[in-house]
């Protein structure tokens, strides 16, 4: 598949179908995440791949606490706007089914494992971008998210994580029901500045 | 330009060419960026485009210094270590010569737009990370770099940036020196656990 259409097709997929995802396809995945760059080569990542139902269950559980914590509250607002309503129905729905997904992929960072001067998130984000990005290439569906760190102390120790160790992103990987792209973003001219903040650059 | 193609062969190219990298080029790598996803949709990043030589000489200035200060320290270590000398080789090299590179692009994350519950790392580095991506598949060199961060502030101030916005990144971009990968990585299944930390899956 041309790289320009991955990227330009790639979104959110949050309603997954219950079909199985082979292992095969779940090692790709975690081959792209892996070519990603980390400070100094490090690769302070590991992946935690989880098809267990009562696993899947009690994550989800955590997850749709934290959701309606952190978003109830935007509910009401967040539903009157035209620009939001989509996905936040979209988002509330996955809150609401998340131990449907096939499988779950757990992405932690150990800080020991970071090298010096680099923001935690530059050390593992780009990798679940390559995930996500994959997942899209091989015509699966998957969605970044982290409501569950609400309960972060539950779901590591669910999973046995290290305390030393920390979660970062909770990925629902399944074949998606629904398209992919296009997605809707500001265009990058109106987020990009040239020479100095503030100064428009033309196109 | 197929995708597993651009995904196994990016890397960290760090020694460029002085010729320029054209307007249409430098739009395309941020179209491809803006593509990424962020916690709510709600694109929290902007970007600052470098081309002048003043900015990028005060900013090398600064690199090599926070280079020097967090690395310097380990290079005996590091020079004699067969895994690590020659990306530690080339990293020395590219803070020693960051002013030659053709432009340079700065990331920042507007804390106020970031959605509840996500890590900042979350909503910048799967962008930086299409962004690196995109320039491999256009045939240009890119690094992301953190160093800079030593001298936060003074990069701020001269790049205009609101106290209330945090720089992420510092991508140099320029035709490269060298070939593009593959790269040395520890392997998926040793980074990977299924169902719980510490239980290998077979491949």
């Amino acid at each position: 598949m041309d790289f320009f259409e991955v990227i330009n097709t790639q979104r959110a997929m949050r309603h997954l179908k219950p079909d199985p995802v082979p292992d095969e396809l779940v090692w790709e995945l975690l081959d792209a995440a892996v070519k990603a760059p980390s400070g100094g080569n490090r690769q302070p990542w590991n992946f935690i791949v989880i098809r267990d139902a009562d696993t899947k269950a009690r994550i989800a559980g955590w997850y749709l606490d934290g959701w309606n914590t952190a978003y109830g509250p935007f509910r009401q607002a967040a539903m009157a706007s035209p620009a939001i309503a989509k996905t936040y129905a979209s988002a509330d729905r996955l809150a609401n089914h998340l131990a449907e997904a096939p499988l779950l992929i757990m992405v932690t960072l150990d800080p020991a494992r970071v090298a010096p001067v680099t923001p935690p998130g530059a050390n593992v984000f780009p990798a679940v971008q390559n995930l996500l990005l994959a997942a899209r290439a091989l015509g699966l569906g998957a969605t970044l998210t982290t409501v569950y760190r609400t309960h972060e102390d539950e779901v590591k120790q669910l999973l046995g994580i290290p305390d030393s160790v920390e979660t970062m992103a909770l990925i629902p990987l399944g074949y998606p029901v629904g398209k992919f792209g296009p997605t809707s973003r500001v265009p990058a001219e109106s987020v990009t500045y040239w020479e100095k903040w503030g100064q428009a650059g033309k196109r």
